[in-house]
């Protein structure tokens, strides 16, 4: 590769303050920072620096700053819109976070911990665990995903319904700006009204105004005992109608509130056979639910409580109550199995749209009808976090379609989808960002005033453009 | 008064756009429009303006903008900070937003609803109730606040523990920028990830970067049940460790955790002599507690078995628990009659701090050895929300010490809290923000780094600094 002299400067710079583990410049050391989840891939490198401190990072993007490199902070690879994959002109420096990775401070009288960016999800769920608290960020790639990228993302999951997203959770943050220097806002404080609260900025701002360095995470009771209940029923209405029930019934004490199709429960059936039909009869809607505590409440009395008043009201039609450990898991393995049965299908489109939850049945019906239109063979997967109002609203392409025509004929699908959406006043990503896949869809709604203010807030913090740049916005 | 050119031109403009319900420009009818809760009195302003739609007060932005004149955004008149008061020399035009008083739309199903910036919060708690929905935030001043004062400075109350601040109660926003432009953002949206999310720079920028004029707003499901508990301690320390007991007992169903110490208790009686001492005999510090539910669950068992605990722990000395809503009420009355026993005691300082909930203990007894060090004779009145860590870490002066000295000695003391709170990584504002009263011990206290950005942010919102500055930072 013909490395031009700047970038050749930045490289032996970034040599001797990072060593021989902190900075990687073969195509197999960095192959496994070009991927992400999604398996979306983009070009090579210029580099990954893998700095090892706070004071590391700082260093590693001042000279990026002084060289006039762009930078791609990375953390653990499990995005799903090209937003940390560095760009296809080899021009961008990855700065990988992953060797931050100590939990720097519990404090389970506060309620609070204090890690690096670093630290992966899981090892930070654990820790809490034994200091009898909870971080109650619960994603399925929480084995891989890190706190940094959860920031930078703004991840929500399965509890936000009860815990909130990411932007809930945080109460500091350490990060290095675009020039490398260093804001130290970690704060281990629950209140605190002192000016504008420039941390938010950074929540959800994809890695394009700063690198998250370290984070001050709140932190829960420890929930002592769950139950978990799967339900038929009728409608998308009376599933909608039984979470408002469920909410004042179960007194916020809800972890989860998913809606499912009968088609799903088919797909779930077909990629784990053993699993069995979970109800007696088939049903054209189930929502499967978990309910937690710390204290010793009698939470059995509480869902069947709920149970009887959704029946009484012709909401739920049946429904099986985990009465173990086990019989729990074997219920939340039809959300796991169904997502297996989808991936098994090949190509489909995703997506991660949300709509007030009042606009959820309206939006599933008209949504279909728009879809269905236009390809009658189509099938739609569309399932979600009824609490958030965030669907998974996917669509299978028919069966015999050549594989070279399924793309652009899945976008066609989204553009109408996303027409709805516009109609309901929904959000196009409720949860994965925008990155470099959606950028197009997400500026094509951006009102010009919206955009004159991100952009400003962007050319404040990063005037040279060479954080994260093109992502969310366009490049300048 | 002699009022300069540019500044007529824009009155004349108002008086035909606004009629004459819009602009009052009699000092009389002025009058209530220069005093906060605080007592807080600085000028006269040019005028006030009081737009009834969200178009008129874009329009009257917008013509301050044209004129060059500065503005005073204006709610309730609660504020302690002399914030939304019009500065003292008569320059700045008050736009008061109390004449946009509407609920625009309650959305039970999608617990939300949107309102007007100028409802009053009581108002809106009412409207939710309504629909058997619950608008958590609760104040004191809740009779009079209103919803965008509640927004611009990020308020808090009463169930900021278990409910969170005004930031995660609003879901969407409207706002006036200071060049009359209008940013809607009135989403209904729980989950949503799109783009840098720029309504948080306008809670708790206190009006310096725009007027908020509607909101939508999160809401709970309607407790139908609560208990109330004062119990009696015998430390701090104990007041902490109890309060991680009781998060996990009542599993998150704690609404207040109020720290009192025996002197409250005695201005209460003082100050509402048949309360009658609550408890057998008199202990050093006191929790005064509540937990809500909107279900049927049992809370005595719940409370009692914390009790029970609290006492094997040695935590709880003795404890009352209220078995009606008279005896609940009747506990609550300590809590109003302490503050009103503290107010007869005149001229004292008032201060809304924060620390780490796990440093209550040794702050209090740290700041109160650095204040009787330096003033023997004054009084502490220490008591707070625990869950957040936010303490009113009041001082009575000597009783004996003119009325003349009384204020530099009490800022003198001031300054000694502070120090300790520095010392702890606290805020010295938790809840009632920064203004004009705490901007100097902000600023000495704002790192150069942080002055830059938030200097940015404004410069960004507002070139010509027209939109209530000085506040939070100092004019440019």
């Amino acid at each position: 590769m013909n490395v031009p002299s700047h970038r050749r400067a930045l490289l032996e710079a970034l040599a001797e303050r990072l060593g021989e583990r902190g900075l990687l410049r073969e195509p197999e050391a960095m192959a496994r920072y070009v991927a992400d989840w999604a398996g979306d891939r983009l070009g090579e490198p210029l580099a990954v620096a893998r700095p090892a401190t706070t004071a590391e990072v700082a260093e590693t993007v001042r000279l990026c700053h002084e060289h006039g490199v762009a930078m791609s902070p990375q953390g653990g690879h499990s995005g799903l819109v090209a937003g940390a994959l560095p760009a296809a002109d080899g021009g961008e420096l990855v700065i990988s976070l992953e060797r931050l990775d100590r939990v720097r401070d519990i404090d389970p009288v506060n309620f609070t911990m204090t890690v690096d960016a670093g630290c992966i999800l899981e090892s930070v769920k654990q820790a809490a665990a034994e200091h009898d608290c909870d971080f109650p960020l619960s994603l399925g790639a929480q084995g891989s995903c890190q706190i940094g990228g959860n920031i930078a993302t703004n991840a929500g999951g399965l509890n936000v319904l009860r815990h909130g997203m990411m932007r809930q959770l945080v109460l500091g943050l350490e990060v290095v700006l675009p020039d490398g220097r260093v804001w130290d806002d970690l704060s281990a404080l629950h209140k605190d009204n002192r000016g504008i609260d420039l941390k938010q900025l950074f929540l959800g701002s994809e890695g394009t105004l700063g690198i998250v360095t370290g984070a001050v995470l709140k932190l829960a009771p420890r929930p002592t005992q769950s139950r978990t209940a799967l339900l038929g029923l009728p409608s998308v209405t009376a599933v909608v109608d039984l979470y408002g029930l469920a909410r004042r019934d179960c007194s916020d004490l809800l972890n989860a509130f998913e809606l499912i199709p009968r088609r799903c429960m088919e797909l779930a059936m077909e990629a784990t056979p053993d699993l069995g039909d979970p109800l007696d009869d088939a049903h054209p809607w189930y929502v499967l639910m978990e309910v937690a505590a710390s204290g010793p409440l009698d939470l059995d009395a509480m869902l069947e409580h709920l149970l009887e008043r959704g029946m009484e009201h012709g909401l739920v039609e049946d429904g099986a109550l985990a009465t173990s450990e086990a019989q729990a898991q074997r219920l939340w393995q039809f959300r796991e199995s169904m997502l297996e049965g989808q991936r098994r299908r090949g190509e489909h489109l995703r997506t991660d749209i949300s709509v007030p939850i009042s606009a959820i049945p309206a939006f599933v019906e008209r949504a279909g009808e728009a879809v269905m239109a236009a390809s009658p063979d189509c099938e739609i997967i569309a399932y979600g976090h009824v609490g958030d109002g965030n669907l998974h609203f996917n669509i299978l392409p028919p069966p015999d379609m050549a594989e070279a025509d399924k793309r652009d004929h899945l976008h066609a699908l989204e553009e109408r989808l996303f027409a709805v959406l516009d109609d309901v006043g929904g959000s196009l990503s409720a949860e994965h960002g925008i990155g470099r896949t959606k950028q197009a869809a997400y500026l094509a709604r951006l009102s010009p005033l919206e955009r004159e203010l991100a952009e400003g807030i962007k050319a404040l913090f990063d005037p040279e453009g060479l954080m994260n740049s093109g992502r969310i916005l366009p490049p300048r």
